[in-house]
């Protein structure tokens, strides 16, 4: 595997996302995150995950001149396999842990909303959905864990102003849960991770399942359609031109 | 038009209510207010819409006198018209700001939480679903807006006390999204609106449909039976007592 | 009736739970506090309702012990009466002010849930869904109550800490409305009661259908399985081990 370092310690495992510099999300880092889960689910030893990013971003989202090279039909798909992703992760039966290292930026900050608990680095990272931000709508199931993290109407103003907010302001927003000095970022996750790993593992996926269920129904129903009218935006000549004018140099 | 005042300032048009002291709701202005925004959801100049009143009230709520000499099946034919008017709004794929210039009870409050995003002036305004004061219930689809706005248990709260808030309360409990003073609110509005105008319009739109489409869908699976349970409350002789002490001099 | 006293003070009915140290619940329990709950519910002199314990408990739960005897299929049938009870409370037509004078775990807690509104007494009291923390699931309508109540993602949060939290905690979770002293609760609850209970009962009882209708639908859609679910890990081997361990004298 080359975008996904895997590391254990005792029953906490860590899958660290590591892609050019922002670890921007492709069809290979889905491939790799999906075997993972794949493996890992079935595990007895890993009894929790965490989730993180190497370098100075968590992930700056989707690989935006990867995708929009992509004719049509075959950007729908990669779609579909991203949001399949995160919903899986949404609905792991055993704990996960997103440790927002640095930016978490659109699908980045999607996979985070994916996590169980999100801890954040105190300091300069910023996080937020902000696809309006350059013309794009977001998918159905990224709205329904927004809404179900902040409430539907933070998830509304988050949406609608496409701002990334910094620690203290995703804290206050309910985005993140704690925030730590950066340094202290690794090991906080990792007592936060073998709490939730002590818990009787068919108890905790019994609860998640419960509280993550129904959203994740909603998530499932809608997300075809969203990726359909995202997929119409995001080729419109409007969308394309603000696109060109994003400088992601990767 | 008689009780619909509209104003342009470039990209953005502005309804103020305008009929008697306290605009109250009636058949006729609602025919006014589906009338404009027929008009300006094709009319690519307009970005942004506000919805305001004139004089001291936004809108004290529907006009209470002549409903209550309506027979009851022209009443629920009303009342169908007014709750399809706030979904339309709550849906309109453009942004909306109520500008919460005055008091806004009942029909009025459910027209403000239909915008997207109120700005109250500061001051002796006061806000609130205040229904069950004079014995009657609301709507579906309002409740619906509501908890969308502020949560299922400050729902509640607001819809069992019965309460006109100040702004400051309004503020605190969610049911406003910022004060202002007086003086600064059309201004205010007017850079707020300017602010939504600014995205792409069809992502925009997008993004309120995925995160209004299923709050809506629920206010329209659920409204009719509501009307029906709302009328023969309204008809029963306890809350035709308490409707005849309730003065509103219009 | 034995394990619930039940006191008038003129239009508000006080229901207080006395079974035992810790006011467990047994079927016998729920079968006298269903039989209250329907006569009052025809009583037109019952305007509010009042649900309490006696002693230093609220209620500290299901009656573990009694229920751990029982052959699946027995526990199964309780719990479908327990859920229903709760359901019941939930959506009942008249004002239940929840006086939670002492500790409220597990099924204790679940029941304050399902009152309009939770005062607390201030002091050593604690409350909480505490499952998980004995290797135990709860119920989905159980979920469903607390999640409207304090939000999805405190929702998450409590239910995985399986923690008990004080009363300070507890108000600024959102899971009680409101602390008074110990010794001032009783009148407090009262004076609570009788603010909604002067309400028009019809508007009332209109309000509350429409607040919790869809709450309770999902509750009672889901519940089935969750019990289901609950069972097979409440029979499960290592919690059996768990349950083994808790000491409940009482």
């Amino acid at each position: 595997m080359s975008h996904l370092e895997i590391e254990r310690h005792a029953e906490v495992v860590t899958l660290a996302l590591r892609r050019g510099k922002v670890n921007a999300i492709d069809e290979e880092l889905i491939r790799e995150l999906r075997a993972a889960l794949d493996e890992l689910v079935v595990d007895r030893q890993a009894r929790a995950l965490i989730l993180t990013g190497r370098g100075p971003f968590f992930s700056f989202g989707l690989d935006v001149p990867a995708i929009y090279a992509l004719p049509e039909e075959a950007c729908s798909r990669f779609l579909a396999d991203f949001t399949a992703l995160y919903t899986r992760l949404y609905t792991y039966p055993k704990p996960i842990i997103a440790a927002v290292n640095g930016h978490a930026a659109g699908g980045g900050c999607m996979l985070a909303l994916a996590g169980d608990r999100r801890i954040m680095a105190a300091g300069r990272a910023r996080i937020g959905l902000n696809e309006i931000a350059f013309g794009a709508s977001v998918f159905a199931g990224s709205v329904e864990m927004l809404a179900a993290c902040v409430g539907q109407r933070r998830a509304e103003t988050l949406l609608m102003s496409g701002a990334l907010h910094d620690a203290a302001a995703a804290l206050d927003a309910g985005l993140v849960d704690r925030l730590v000095e950066p340094e202290a970022l690794p090991e906080a996750c990792l007592e936060e991770a073998r709490g939730l790993a002590a818990r009787q593992p068919n108890a905790y996926a019994g609860l998640k399942r419960l509280l993550r269920g129904p959203v994740a129904e909603r998530m499932r129903r809608r997300e075809e359609d969203s990726i359909r009218d995202f997929v119409q935006i995001w080729y419109s000549a409007e969308t394309r031109e603000a696109l060109r004018e994003i400088e992601i140099r990767d």
